[in-house]
């Protein structure tokens, strides 16, 4: 059974109020170059995968979009996309992405930071898969491996003041266990290989592979944000299902 | 001009030693990864982009390659290829590789750690297209970008005493200055999405990503490279030309 830490109470509390979860989309940084990622959105059918507050949904319905279905694990977090959604013409639904009881066909697979907490990704690239047109897309954004790889994933001193982002265990993939928001929270940590040969393996063909962090107007609207440009912090992923 | 750190005297003196230039494939730890991304070699007209000694050549000549044309900067390097190869099959030129002046067509363009001396990848990506029939294959291992991004490149130890490998500077590419067997060796930083969009937009569908470390095997072997699971060494690439 997948961990639900968005259903434990202080970590919901602290969830809800992170710029993105506050201002939806536009809280998220990374948000702009997801959309270069994106096919067109009118009149596609779109699987949202761990949809969160449904942000995205509420866009892509105003985009066009033909039809949306939306799942997440946490109770928390449908209960809120519903009652965010006025158009009640998206599908919400609360259940596990590593069983997926929808059967397509989609047009496009979305997912937000949330492939990270999911343990067999091969067996979802195939369920994917399966539930794509051909030359359907995959778009998804999630921690990147050299973010999720560190025993200690926090900033360290150099002995020149700098700051450094101190990597081990980069190829010992698996669950990681960190403070984030709420104690113990388990994600699994994937190289970028596991990534690329999950979906290769399974029928899709990856298009591109972003490592993001925020650019030079970012960082000088927040320049707190500069650091961020010292190691990636999300991996976006687009892939196209191939045919046959 | 690329730089030719190769035809500095102490440099290919140090580089002589290293158990990759004296024991040819064997002293390639990441070899037997490599091998899993080649195509069917017996029959392939090759292109070898920074040959070095040649120990490539060879072994595909062995294999049963129709030709094999091997490039390299370094007078050095090609003296020493052409040294040590008794077929008088092998063409090795003197070039740089930024300057393709073989037409091809090829059915295989490899590469072994040479990739990150240039800065123009997308230029050669476009080069080395033109140059694969449709279908044929790039076999490319390049220094990771985990690797070549820090500004000290090298291991520290943190606080509980865990060795550390300290990123910073992973999202700025360019020019990176380091002291390896001689002072002063420049590479070009790229990132993981730098490479794959270089490929992609210039006709290849990517195929692997090998994040390379040694296996469990190779650690009890050489127990001194276990630290090298902390973070990976090399990027293995496999990409395929389009068709049109």
């Amino acid at each position: 059974m997948p961990q639900n830490i968005y259903d434990d109470e202080d970590f919901f509390a602290a969830y809800s109020r992170l710029p993105r979860s506050q201002e939806g989309l536009d809280g998220a940084p990374e948000w702009s170059t997801v959309q270069t990622l994106l096919p067109e959105i009118a009149g596609a059918r779109i699987l949202d995968l761990g949809c969160g507050f449904g942000a995205f949904d509420r866009w892509a319905l105003d985009q066009g979009a033909a039809s949306i279905i939306a799942i997440d694990l946490s109770a928390n977090m449908i209960a809120r996309a519903r009652a965010l959604d006025n158009s009640g013409r998206i599908d919400y639904r609360q259940g596990a992405m590593e069983r997926l009881e929808v059967p397509g066909p989609f047009d496009l697979i979305y997912s937000a930071l949330a492939f990270h907490y999911v343990e067999d990704f091969a067996g979802l690239c195939a369920a994917m898969r399966r539930r794509l047109v051909s030359g359907g897309r995959l778009v998804a954004t999630v921690e990147h491996p050299v973010y999720t790889a560190p025993s200690q994933p926090q900033w360290i001193q150099g002995s020149d003041g700098r700051e450094l982002w101190p990597i081990d265990g980069y190829l010992a993939e698996g669950r990681r266990v960190t403070d984030w928001l709420a104690p113990g929270v388990v994600k699994y940590h994937r190289t970028i290989t596991s990534y690329v040969d999950a979906l290769h393996t399974n029928g899709f063909a990856v298009a591109r592979l972003i490592e993001w962090g925020p650019d030079a107007g970012q960082v000088a609207r927040h320049p707190q944000w500069r650091r961020e440009r010292d190691r990636p912090m999300f991996l976006l992923i687009a892939a196209d299902a191939r045919s046959g």
